[in-house]
């Protein structure tokens, strides 16, 4: 059954887990141009994606704000309570929630959701407790693969590239 | 047959896909040095370089710079549309065209040139349109061989190695 | 049997022993997330953390307090010498440390204390000292692994885990 | 026989060819801190270490400055050109240096020197010219593997990591 929402972790989802701190205070995070492909399925398909990072970072409001992510939660310490209103206001259940990630303070909520992944590093207390472990790790387009396969899943994979494919056609 | 245009794009072939964004509204591409002897062999054969991108930043334009990359277009939506009037310019076909590119935005354009490749970790369904996969990832210099292997295929490239080479044997 | 400090170098070990360097003066490192739990789970046990490093950067600085680590020594010529006073001070003997190094630097201290480890990719003559050589390189959460692999030898590390999945269970 | 000069080229070599660009016209390289040791190694030998480069940045004139380098060529077209008049100061000839370099602007100086080498991941018309192909790559400590060969081959490394590991010993 396809999602009626599409959650995800940042650190070690949408990046290899790698934190790049400098002299002066400043930080940068590596994010993989692939998964900007895996939030325009999503849209295409009509889900909304939500973010939900236990950081709080610039970093990830403007990632999000690139990709017009319509939800994202930063800072968050209890992920499974934070998305809770988001639901009720959706008028979903977790049932419908796809979400990946790949740590401890994303264990409650993989095993709260109708569809739970981990990219290919996760820890392994983690992958033993997700449907889909991806083969990509994070940072390596892992959330697109995870996202690829919900649609696949569907058969809605082919028609949503073919879809992506011609987006740009009547363009100049 | 020599192509008389070599085009592509950036983002998981210039690079491999990795977009570093820092808290200021800073953001890093990392480029391989192996790469730009891709473009000059290309130079040292007279073929021209073009670089056609989705994303528009003063990255791109300052690789290019460095480069001496004649064709720049960033921010690209209809990539087919954007290189017809060059390739009238030129004087040139489609056919004359070889293009390298790695994603959704790329295909219609991978499917219209003369000799079409993609890097080893592009999407199955970019792979399966193209008539080249380098063994070598989009940023690992999977640009160099690309243009390589349209030299090799011309027996051209043991000569132009040998001219690269040689090219500044006679500075002090 | 539980050490009661658990020692680590930084390059090497929590980074893959990169050093960017800017036009500017500037430098960076790339830390894990994952290693943050392996800090976590060492901080449930009881177990202080301490920090050994030869080089001295703000970075490692910002990365030490926001991991709350207790003990931070940089610019440290010689980490045997470094690291009595602060046994004498804890009432405990080097039997009771565990630390993890990659190099020649760590070699002496390596053999001093009761566990020793260092990365996958730590050199031949840095392997044969130690008594563990974790599966991950460093910068992959060899360091976390490290602390994984002292609490299973102790039948902890079930339950630490599952302690640090509900740490925030009650947080809205 | 022991080199009595170590020269080396810095990208590909000293990284792994990637060169960070950023939307200031700022630039980044990764350098790798087991490098560091093979210069120590060199220096621990009485062995001079020159760098020899195409590239002009700070970034380099900074790493040269940190690890003690003495002979550091930058912006060089014409690497053997370059060298000749410092073996002349040295009064040594090409037959007493060793030279690691990984491209086509090193192809004449790695046929000039006593000992060539160059990293893994040198395109092939590089590997086929050269003594000594290392197993790491560029930026992952290929240069110490070379210096460490060096040493090796005079049975001398056993003695140097010896000394480098007390070096410090009698430090506070």
């Amino acid at each position: 059954m396809l999602p009626k929402l599409i959650v995800t972790d940042i650190d070690g989802v949408w990046t290899d887990g790698s934190m790049y701190y400098d002299q002066t205070g400043n930080e940068l995070k590596r994010f993989h141009t692939y998964d900007s492909a895996g939030v325009l399925f999503a849209r295409l398909c009509g889900i909304p994606v939500a973010i939900l990072t236990g950081e709080t970072t610039q970093i990830v409001a403007r990632r999000a704000e690139k990709l017009q992510i319509p939800y994202v939660y930063q800072g968050v310490k209890n992920k499974v309570a934070t998305l809770e209103p988001l639901l009720e206001t959706l008028g979903i259940t977790w049932a419908d929630c796809a979400f990946m990630g790949d740590d401890i303070n994303d264990a409650l909520l993989l095993e709260r959701v109708g569809f739970s992944a981990c990219p290919a590093n996760a820890p392994a207390y983690i992958q033993s407790r997700v449907h889909l472990v991806t083969q990509k790790k994070g940072g390596e387009g892992a959330f697109r693969e995870f996202v690829e396969t919900l649609l696949e899943q569907n058969q809605l994979l082919d028609s949503v590239v073919q879809q992506a494919i011609r987006l740009h056609e009547k363009s100049t």
